[in-house]
């Protein structure tokens, strides 16, 4: 299963794809190691598909015109990565309304995206990420960029295609998490 | 020519298209006395063409679901009025940060349906508003609501409805300040 990522801004928009890989012969580029991060985490395997960022034009061009490049940028990523599921950061803090109120235009552009190819969308708060991404939901940026360079094998990113991953990783892992064996106890 | 003007929420959205018509023969519904707000502004001859309110379902809902609701529902709007451009209030002011996260997702959704759909997009600030249209920047929603009733004799219309007309009058009326006609000592 792929999960896609999304770091939205009104100039670059991150995004990272992640497959999560079952089994436990891990195809090449999957984490082996013990004392990576992903094997912290849990038993999933992650394999990095692919990041980068979307670049939406300068300030000279109008914003609805940015907003469309935007929505066309993820149609065709959703396309080609074929993603089951799009994650993103649930919330903004933090600046200003009028920050605030840039980056819901962005957001919207990415959430009617996704509905329009009949993606779920998953949503995490900030300190989520942080937390089950670094460790703790007060971890710098620079702090969850590093842990997605270690853990997922990632380097020279830029730090939206960064951020991207993490909320990606973050959905890997809470994921996991709900999947539980099955007790005689259970029902 | 149409003008679809909009007032974006997350869950109900405002919509009014006006019609301006040229020429010295008033059409059925067309705003003829002196007194009218309409004579006020100028010469310009605007008819109501239709108001109204797209529901969004309530939070229950998947925003995302909601946003494609919203997008969808504009383009059902557009290719049914056929406007040549879409008006919406350029900014949000006051209450909260993620109140203005939440305008800003469905504004994104308006202004990429207008994008895919050609529509350029004029924007105004509120205190622009209410003063083409109700001659006071400072005016209160009920007064702007009170203008847009005598001037385009809606009767009874949802508050968002009237906003949206609102903003769709200010487009008419600056339309109408920008043509200007020739002058002797032109260029």
């Amino acid at each position: 299963m792929r999960i896609l990522g999304i770091d939205p801004g009104t100039r670059v928009v991150g995004f990272g794809c992640l497959e999560l890989v079952s089994g436990r012969t891990a195809p090449p580029g999957v984490l082996r190691s013990r004392n990576s991060v992903a094997a912290v985490h849990g038993p999933g395997r992650h394999r990095l598909v692919e990041a980068g960022v979307l670049r939406l034009g300068d300030s000279g061009v109008p914003i609805e015109r940015r907003l469309l490049d935007l929505a066309e940028g993820l149609d065709r990523l959703i396309a080609r990565l074929g993603p089951a599921v799009l994650a993103v950061e649930e919330a903004f803090f933090g600046k200003s309304v009028q920050s605030a109120l840039r980056i819901g235009e962005a957001r919207g552009a990415v959430l009617v995206a996704a509905a329009r190819a009949g993606l779920p969308v998953a949503q995490y708060p900030p300190a989520t990420i942080k937390l089950r991404v670094a460790g703790a939901g007060g971890a710098s940026k620079q702090a969850l960029a590093r842990m997605v360079e270690a853990g997922l094998g990632a380097r020279d990113l830029p730090l939206d295609a960064s951020d991207a991953l993490a909320v990606a990783w973050c959905h890997a892992l809470s994921t996991e998490g709900r999947v539980r064996p099955e007790t005689p106890m259970g029902g």
